[in-house]
């Protein structure tokens, strides 16, 4: 019934896919089967113009599979060990489909807005934080007012799941920008901390493991209570280095595969504060994993320090 | 040139794929556009083997883009709105390809491990390993013969990609299966420790740096050497639980969202080694936190003791 409703989308210009040249490949998606590709249409008058054109493979419908491996055009053994062994195959073009996202005429910006850039993994010392990381942090003026608008109540008061009021050990709980709260299944909420003389994991030390126990517990419990989904179903974590530097702690389904909690970017609320009880000093004596594109002002002082 | 190894991979007995009748669909990735399927095979004599085959579409090669365009079978414009628009097209057979990974014969471990459940996170302390977690696995009799094939090059030799033959601090590098070595995209090997006496992350002591440290240093030169990829673009870690106890190390391409790299499983190697480093039995004392699924038995040993 999705199909019928999308053919009887409204048909404007047609693009002229089968003679579009590609420039280049700007980003793809090895896990998501998809390509975002820049390419470029001569007109009638024999004028270029820039397209951004996003491929992606369809997901496969349950109801024809079958159908796949029986009529599979080429079929390769490609590996054979013990009970495992992997094939190639290749499927009837009905069985086949790709979807295809036409951006035409695309302007520099709608390129920029798709186009990879390469990413990096620093590892840093305390050392590199004291004299790289933190000199350009200081040396930036990201607004955060959006932040303490939130803690103010000037701003998203409504969409406040919990607060806890104490200026020192107090946060406050509400739902991440990216969660529509639709569906349980992407839930996505941020304990932001009321002080403000936190940036981020680097600064932290034994003396705020009563704030992390309020976070952890009494977030827990107003996820629970809120959204029915237990304390054992929610992935607590911090990022570093985190995108605003404003310690915050990020609550999210465990099973969703939410952007940004790979291993190499995201820290578990738990294990931090068993750090802490271990050593008070433990992020100020650690090196720190995390990535950086290509782009990004930090990587450029790594590099000149001689670091990456 | 690295198709064609794998296309000289020596050739077992093969599997009937276009004779297997679908039981169920245990599970499905949109995202990944991936399905897990129970199917059943008739052998010669009548009997009925179970199997799981794992279907899932390949990522676009850079190359055929253009060539993908130009000669589609099919195409249909779904929908056009301002600058965008979106179309459906049929690729030809040989510019489509899907990789089929089957488990044959398949026992109800198998089947239960694809299936989608329910997950939930433990907190487990070194007791909790001591008194639940290791008795389990020493009950359990998971087969890692394929394993010690490859080890002793007794299947996969041909894709060794490096080996330090070293029976205490040696181990070999392979591509993991689900990666088909076709773009760098989603690189994905995998060390495999020559000794046998290492389970997991909780085995680990101070005693297991040197061998770290070549998994470490020869993984990554071996990774740049072979495939270009500098190590400052590779993530690696371990699992914990891993699927299988015999100790193992992931190298995956930092820009590829790999499945189970997220903080509640992975553990970068650098940070096991600092650990290690400043407390030769930090994997002995430590709570390391993990995801188990609702049908996995170690799940219900936690729930018995009381432990969720």
């Amino acid at each position: 019934r999705r199909r019928d409703e999308a053919e009887a989308a409204p048909v404007g210009s047609s693009f002229p896919l089968g003679s579009v040249r590609l420039r280049r490949l700007l980003r793809d998606s090895a896990r998501e089967k998809a390509a975002f590709v820049h390419g470029q249409v001569v007109g009638a008058a024999g004028e270029e113009t820039d397209a951004v054109l996003i491929l992606e493979k369809t997901p496969f419908q349950e109801e024809k599979i079958e159908e796949l491996l029986r009529r599979h055009g080429k079929m390769e053994l490609q590996m054979s060990n013990d009970i495992y062994s992997t094939y190639r195959l290749q499927p009837p073009p009905e069985l086949s489909e790709i979807k295809v996202t036409v951006v035409h005429p695309a302007t520099e910006k709608h390129l920029q807005k798709y186009l990879r850039q390469e990413v990096h993994l620093i590892r840093e010392t305390w050392e590199d934080y004291k004299n790289i990381t933190l000199p350009f942090i200081q040396s930036q003026s990201f607004s955060i007012q959006w932040v303490y608008n939130i803690l103010e109540k000037k701003a998203e008061a409504d969409r406040i799941i919990h607060e806890n009021p104490d200026p020192c050990n107090g946060f406050v709980l509400v739902p991440d920008f990216k969660w529509n709260q639709n569906q349980l299944e992407d839930l996505y909420l941020i304990a932001l901390i009321h002080r403000r003389d936190v940036k981020s994991l680097r600064d932290l030390t034994a003396e705020h493991l009563p704030l992390l126990r309020n976070i952890l517990q009494e977030g827990k419990e107003a996820i629970t209570k809120h959204f029915g989904v237990p304390g054992s179903q929610l992935r607590i974590y911090l990022h570093y280095q985190p995108s605003y530097y404003h310690l915050h702690v990020h609550f999210t389904a465990l099973g969703y595969d939410a952007p940004g909690c790979s291993v190499e970017r995201a820290h578990l609320l738990e294990d931090v504060m068993d750090n802490l009880l271990l050593d008070a000093q433990h992020y100020q004596k650690r090196a720190l994993t995390f990535p950086l594109r290509a782009d990004e002002p930090l990587l450029k002082r790594f590099q000149e320090a001689g670091r990456v």
